[in-house]
């Protein structure tokens, strides 16, 4: 490939990650960033959207990076839900380059509350202390305990986010759907805030009654790595 | 599940009906209703959307609730077309769980006229008198004869709607397109109104064109349930 | 079929070519087109934007025909990109006729450069003289050399829209990502237009990348027709 490394590796949900050292100035004009790197570490994946959010997450937490842009294709090959594009900001391109490692590896992790079978999917995330890429796509307020609950289809959704906030006493930071905060997307993401121990709990009885009834309509929804939420 | 029954059933096109007896309100106000029912009612899909909303009218007709919401979103698990979620509200909770007991019941009639192929699909729907879920979603004027007419891919839905309306003497409601009143899908729907036996001449002179033109792209078009509008 | 013959064939993609001698006007207006032509043609496929748009390109160069509106969908059946729906009108309908004829026809070429294999698919287009197509479509400047480079994931195009045009003297018209100027696919699209071998090496440097990405995430990514940018 070119002198500036751009290939870093691949992950699970067709996951790409790549850097460059120096974007052409033309294109960078285009890209209509707020903020303008020269070098960009660069992860996107036809599956997933919260599970490469939350290792962005964990990617700035861990380097001294900034995230640039967060974009969500309506995609998942045919499921539900999103893909994604996430870029990195940094002045050395080191920096991008280890976020998108961090980023990479961090996904294993990330994708263990990702539950499908063949009608849907339904996907938990939970962070004791959310960072830049959560408050940017989510509005997650810095440094406070942050969760997210999904169902697809989105009527699955509905009842997973008022079961969650029934459960424990969270703050609810968004709510999308179908013809609102979504790529059109046939899903229902809620978000929560709160003190840590409550945003777990609600998270975890938003993933019970979500798997159940994501059930009724096939076989029993599995997830492809190991829960971390717990 | 919990003490207020959470799941109604499940129908073709990977539907789930839900009823929440009473919506907790932080979810309830990020949800942004024009109508804020506590009790609501939810049936949702991946495949599908008018089906769904045909049968939604016919269960606002049938019980004591109303329409609080219509989304559609990009879906049909890959298809050219959406997925639906929609909300009854209500006062009792019992209206809403009836509402979505109907809708659920009534796919089997209004996936009828749905054919489909490798290639697309084509879709007919018709209603003797409209009522406020064709309202709601298609501006149809409530009481009046209603019919829509879906080609997927969108090319054919374009030839669809200028048969319909030259077969007979209807009024165009609406027509929408892959850039305006879809969710990016690629259907062109045509929305009619008028005399009930011009509404369905309109459908059916759509239907032949449509099954006829879909079958050029693979095998022979079909539907899973019988035809209703005959 | 009806007396104005309205079928004219298919192509790859999904792809079907129609033609109405005199669209009914309620539906012309509900179509909202700047131009009102009563003979329109028509092609729409499942599976392409930039085959078709550089299809219309050529079958507008080659009759008397405009293009009166290009619409892409979310679609490519499961996959990360776009379908499309493109209209030609004209005063006489033979004119709309040859103009599908010809577009059809032409697709055999510019599916070419589309590189696919499980995980995405890569694609790129070039034109020595741009017309009203690519003007319509991407804001090609007319009679100038025009290329399109695709990634998707839309990570990879990042990539490639750097490396083309770092690799010759181009002026980027253009860059769509999943947030913007797309339907929300899994792309993204770099237009660029300048000298016609200024242009063709850059499209041809942004390939060679392309399919080398692509290919870590899968199988050696290949093209169903023989590639015509050389």
């Amino acid at each position: 490939m070119s002198k500036a490394i751009e290939f870093v590796g691949t992950a699970m949900g067709d996951t790409i990650g790549l850097v460059i050292a120096n974007v052409d100035k033309s294109v960078l004009e285009k890209m209509n960033f707020e903020t303008k790197y020269r070098s960009i570490g660069i992860i996107g994946g036809r599956t997933g959207a919260g599970p490469h959010i939350m290792a962005a997450d964990e990617a700035v937490k861990a380097t001294n990076t900034e995230i640039v842009s967060i974009q969500l294709a309506r995609d998942t090959k045919g499921g539900a839900g999103h893909g994604n594009l996430i870029i990195f900001g940094s002045d050395d391109v080191s920096d991008s380059r280890r976020a998108v490692e961090v980023a990479l590896k961090d996904l294993d992790r990330t994708f263990g509350d990702v539950y499908g079978n063949e009608a849907g999917h339904i996907e938990l995330q939970y962070t004791a202390r959310a960072s830049y890429a959560c408050n940017k796509a989510f509005g997650a307020p810095i440094g406070k305990a942050f969760g997210i609950c999904v169902g697809a289809p989105a009527a699955i959704g509905v009842v997973m986010a008022d079961t969650a906030v029934k459960s424990a006493n969270v703050e609810v930071v968004g709510y999308a759907s179908p013809a609102s905060g979504t790529s059109f997307s046939n899903e229902v993401i809620l978000q929560i805030c709160g003190d840590s121990g409550a945003v777990r709990q609600a998270v975890i009885a938003a993933r019970e009654i979500g798997c159940e009834l994501l059930g009724t309509l096939g076989s029993k929804p599995k997830n492809d790595r190991p829960s971390y939420i717990i």
